[in-house]
């Protein structure tokens, strides 16, 4: 989606900040553009310190403040950023006016929805409220993954098996809205992101090598790929220093991530760390994952 | 398949024991129908105390051992039975004269396989020192679980949908050769079982719903299936009093496994304890799967 570029005619940007280290970045990176973005810090999410920021704390569920925060502030770009991990539950539900009808629905989704089906709420509710809803790599490009090796490190033809079969297993769970993530050791996926999230999935693969059920002889690969549903402007697939330490622990040879469709944060930081663990981040096209889709 | 039922014609039947409680059921039963078990019990996965049987602890890539019993005591019918849970070495490989020109394909499945192709390869291997290998359930059909409900619990519309939802995610599990189990919770898969097994999966959910990142109004199922492909001769799903009370910590409102092809372990027993705990446990036939396969 094409931003609107001429300045006169925007108004402010917020970042509605989740937990990990994104939403800092990319109020950081939009500050350096030229916005001045307000931060909608979630509670219980994001325990980073905002104080830099005009920002408030709110509930994830409070539509009313947050729409309320939109007029007072003249938002008409909102930009959703970092994990969210725990659902509202209905007694934290503070609707508008606007959007009561819509709880029902809202109810059920975060009841029974998948991530996938809880964003795509989010975004109509905020979009509702009358501001347009884009991606971080609207407001950030350069943090996008390009095709082909981002470090100094490639992976050799028994890595290309992992990324294939782990590429396929992320296909597979996209799908099913489960999530973004899968690792492959020698040909063989050994684990399936949850809402657990990455660093909690790469943990129990180090776990599995200690134990010896996976072995110790081939390193494997962690692939992150969009689900094929998704929509674009929320919760890409991202890696950042905390990835490249997981997969390190795990003794993974390194990581393949969609190129145009994730994030590297920290990027130079980020890819030196992976260098010098001798771990390989390199971006794959969608030449390679089409036939897995 | 069926056994050959007629004693005179009879060798003795070896039990390959991997780790947890089910090779000791299956042994016992064995002997109530009048078999006279011998029992190789695998170094590293079993930590029974076998001294009821007669029996020999062994690693299991050791083949030239393994054939070395199978023809000093007259085997004929093996069954494989308990998890696996260490792949061996290449060092811990000793090869009969027979199984030499096989060990670099050996090898291979050991190092990249999921666990159906390492299972299959071990059928193949056996059946090569002249034993057939026959299922648990030819010696104990009476572990099987049937269609319907086992206990005195029944599950209502949410557990349908939610078992629904967590059988195809584990259709796709299976066919990626993963796993066998999946869990889904208020229409929404929130793990899926990797080599860490079914308790260990379990407890991943119980986490989440520590920490809020699942609803603590559903409930949600545990589903155990058979993978599309694997031969049922070996790792059929099995449930027993861990996977209840796993079930119970992670708050699940029951168990759906396949009929005809899981087995409950310490049936009686096993279903009280689910009843007591509120859970319900319930096979689910082909006519429900065949259209997510």
């Amino acid at each position: 989606m094409a931003i609107d570029s001429r300045p006169e005619t925007r108004g402010r940007l917020a970042i509605i900040a989740g937990g990990g280290m994104l939403p800092h970045h990319v109020a950081e990176a939009a500050q350096a553009r030229g916005e001045n973005p307000y931060i909608i810090a979630l509670s219980n999410e994001t325990v980073l310190d905002w104080s830099d920021f005009d920002h408030q704390f709110l509930g994830i569920g409070n539509f009313k403040s947050i729409s309320a925060v939109f007029r007072a502030e003249g938002i008409d770009r909102v930009v959703l950023s970092g994990a969210v991990r725990r659902r509202p539950e209905w007694r934290d539900i503070k609707p508008t006016f606007k959007t009561l009808a819509k709880v029902p629905g809202v109810l059920k989704t975060l009841l029974s929805g998948g991530d996938d089906a809880v964003l795509k709420m989010a975004i109509e509710l905020i979009e509702a409220s009358g501001a347009r809803v884009i991606g971080v790599q609207d407001i950030i490009p350069e943090l996008l993954a390009q095709t082909g090796p981002l470090g100094a490190i490639e992976p050799d033809k028994d890595d290309w098996k992992d990324i294939e079969v782990a590429a396929a297993a992320a296909v597979a769970l996209g799908r099913l809205d489960v999530g973004q993530g899968a690792v492959a050791v020698g040909g063989r996926v050994v684990a399936l992101e949850g809402p657990e999230g990455t660093d909690a999935m790469l943990a129990r693969v180090a776990a599995l090598r200690t134990e010896g059920r996976i072995s110790t002889r081939r390193r494997g690969v962690l692939v992150k790929l969009c689900k094929p549903q998704q929509d674009l402007r929320a919760d890409l697939p991202s890696i950042g220093a905390s990835t490249i330490e997981g997969a390190r622990a795990a003794g993974l040879a390194g990581i393949a991530i969609e190129a145009g469709r994730a994030l590297v944060l920290e990027r130079s930081a980020t890819i030196s760390q992976a260098t010098e663990a001798g771990i390989f981040v390199t971006g794959i096209d969608r030449a390679f994952l089409r036939d897995l889709r």
